[in-house]
């Protein structure tokens, strides 16, 4: 008589991966399936300049220095849901790569702002150029009432916490 | 006759934050809400080991491994969606914290398995209960139907690529 094909995980929730792996309860999960996808988008996107790759962090605060001229680096930490020493070692890297300045504020000479270096400018506009582009490839996957589906139920993991 | 307020952005899409900060096209990106949702999911698991934080590509790669004894590093690293050089550095910390190890294979020696150490096997237990205790408080935010519609979403995002 065969031997029956062994169940390793009994009752749990599991999935078998294209190669026959056991994927456990990986692919139900909401973080698994968030990390994938922002690799996915990241390999995608993965500009490379002389100073180094241009991480999601970075250019976020790009825009937003640049939308927002004298920014307190505390707004762009609430904005990217990063803590304090993040957001320092961040701009610490945009500045050294010359696209950014913390400056004193002229009203306010206790509090220090960044501001956007000409080459910043110039860095901040085509990637953002870029980035639109690529979003494009991503957005195609989806029809319009998808997308809007989709960006609506992230929100609601980001904007509960 | 009072200045109109101006609009720095001409016809760019763009939202405004609660404190008044022009977020650009930010909150309209999948990848900024995929990351913010990401960065949202982790601080609030943030499991801390004696060996450091348990990031989210190492919670992946136990399961895997305690899923699939002896699995090659090349089926993590297709399965978390990295390269090569990062599923080394994954496995060595993993390694060097006691969790898992390498082993050739018994029937191919040029094969190189992972395996967990028992000590592996308790913390992949633990952070696979907590994981899910944790996910329950994200799921609890959305319906059946909605869950499963973003789950779906996520996937076209890193399956297609």
């Amino acid at each position: 008589m065969p031997d029956k094909p062994r169940t390793r995980r009994g009752n749990r929730k599991s999935a078998e991966s294209a190669v026959g792996l056991d994927l456990d309860c990986l692919p139900t999960l909401i973080g698994f399936n968030i990390r994938r996808a922002q690799i996915a988008l990241w390999r995608d996107f993965n500009r490379s300049f002389p100073d180094g790759d241009v991480r999601p962090g970075v250019f976020s605060a790009l825009l937003l220095a640049n939308a927002n001229p004298g920014i307190a680096q505390i707004d762009i930490a609430n904005q990217l849901g990063i803590d304090k020493a993040s957001v320092v070692s961040l701009v610490d890297r945009m500045e050294q790569a010359g696209w950014v300045e913390r400056r004193r504020s002229t009203e306010d000479r206790r509090r220090q702002g960044i501001f956007l270096t000409p080459q910043g400018v110039k860095v901040c506009r085509s990637l953002r150029k870029e980035m639109i582009e690529h979003e494009r490839k991503f957005v195609s996957r989806y029809t319009e009432q998808e997308l809007r589906v989709l960006i609506s139920l992230l929100r609601r993991l980001h904007d509960a916490g």
